[in-house]
């Protein structure tokens, strides 16, 4: 299984102090020393770094751990290969563009006989089942929105959540994507989310000696969501998702549910707190670590 | 005016010694601080490096300076924005795939008026004229081989000519672009060549007072081709490229050439050294330094 690793926040934040605990699982820690990749939406635009060497060990890794790139969406994945050979083109997350958007997915899972007829223009590069069915997904949403310049979270989302389940019928299927507006993260067996708001705590990392002040770095209108495999840090709160579900979130809160049928704990959590669109989030450009 | 670099391969080389160059000219030794980028070629699969910082000073370009990775073609380009902000969505090479392969493009010029009308599957990201022509550039090439799986640079050179000679009706269009099997340059205004093959020489840089001595890590079998917009190296042989001119690298060698109606030149090299072809190449794995 690999590892997945996604931070939706209000503000531009850097994710050094969570990379450094994901990386450590990248061979050190954690046996997913198949390559690791880290993509940083910046508005419409991605910056992708990928590596096929162990995260414990990558030279780009230790870059990535001392260089803060301030992002508002980041999605991180550490792997351990299941399908296709230990290179770059197998590494997560997988980027393409649509309608001027660049668009990032990771996997964590494993799909059989999923092989769906792609079109020219989406195409894998590399010979995973995961890019095979971002390709697939992609395709969908291109189809479904043919006529739309590039449609909101408010539409993608149930479509989403439908393709999801479909994909999902071929095995596991937890995955994270984002357009740099919304973080879509989808769990099949096993993906946990933290929400971080002011006070922030001294966070204590679970694979390293290591313990962040958050509040040192946060003003009292930031706000983040973490989504992990495994929670990062060993004195927050992290909540499991159900199996099924699919959660968006936008400016560091979760905006939209999927509500399965044996599912009340979703809805409850939706309720709970009133849902915020991109349009109503209050943005400003502090800094952010988390 | 941008500043444009490109190699192409027979053996994985590092490009560590030309960027150095190149990278100097990105807000020391030339005004070109606008952003850099680099891209690594692994066949059909591409890792791209971008950055909004100066390449002399950016710490990415620190780290590509001194983590060489090897690629059989690797696109390089330092921004001096004409249009777009400075952000890292403006930032060159532009990638996108096409039939399961990545491809590459870099431009250095200025297009008026070039507004085509494009797909909802290829839409510029950023702000640039440069990604708007490379979108049009693999919609066009998409259209016309529809029906192919994915097209020989045999098929896609002289359609990439016809193509090249279009766009470049609306101004300078100086560019470099790739899917990893072959290497295209057109040169509009400025664009120079470099042949190396066995024996190589102590190349000294043009822009930093640094030398390397080729024959270290090169072998007799190995051969490369350098595209640069102004030569990089002050004791080889650059040959400038003609206004106009299409000429295709496939591992290292030429293997075409376009020949426009006022040049003599390019037939006269074309036919100077036989047409290999990506199949007849011999390839093997041994280091090489560029």
């Amino acid at each position: 299984m690999c590892q997945l690793f996604a931070l939706s926040c209000n503000v531009p934040a850097a994710v050094t102090f969570s990379f450094t605990g994901l990386a450590a699982r990248g061979g050190r820690t954690g046996e997913h020393a198949d390559g690791f990749g880290v993509a940083f939406h910046d508005d419409a635009a991605c910056r992708l770094f990928v590596d096929d060497q162990p995260a414990s060990r990558s030279a780009l890794a230790e870059f990535l751990r001392h260089h803060p790139i301030r992002a508002r969406t980041v999605l991180a994945h550490i792997r351990k290969a299941t399908q296709g050979p230990v290179r770059w083109a197998n590494c997560h997350p997988f980027l393409r563009e649509w309608n001027g958007r660049h668009w990032s997915f990771a996997h964590n899972g494993d799909l059989q006989g999923f092989k769906p007829r792609l079109a020219g223009g989406l195409r894998p590069v590399g010979q995973t089942d995961s890019e095979r069915a971002f390709c697939w997904l992609l395709q969908q949403l291109r189809q479904r929105f043919r006529s739309r310049q590039a449609p909101a979270w408010q539409q993608v989302a149930p479509v989403m959540a439908e393709l999801a389940a479909e994909v999902a019928r071929h095995g596991r299927f937890n995955f994270l994507a984002s357009d740099g507006q919304a973080l879509y993260a989808h769990a099949s067996t096993s993906l946990h989310l933290l929400q971080r708001r002011h006070p922030f705590p001294v966070a204590h990392l679970v694979d390293e000696e290591l313990s962040l002040d958050l509040g040192v770095d946060n003003g009292p209108g930031d706000r983040m969501v973490l989504v992990a495999t495994e929670p990062l840090t060993r004195n927050e709160d992290w909540a499991p998702m159900a199996a099924g579900e699919l959660r968006v979130f936008v400016a560091g809160e979760q905006v939209w549910c999927s509500t399965p049928p044996d599912l009340t704990r979703c809805q409850e959590a939706a309720t709970a707190r009133p849902l915020v669109t991109a349009r109503q989030s209050p943005l400003s450009f502090a800094a952010a670590g988390g």
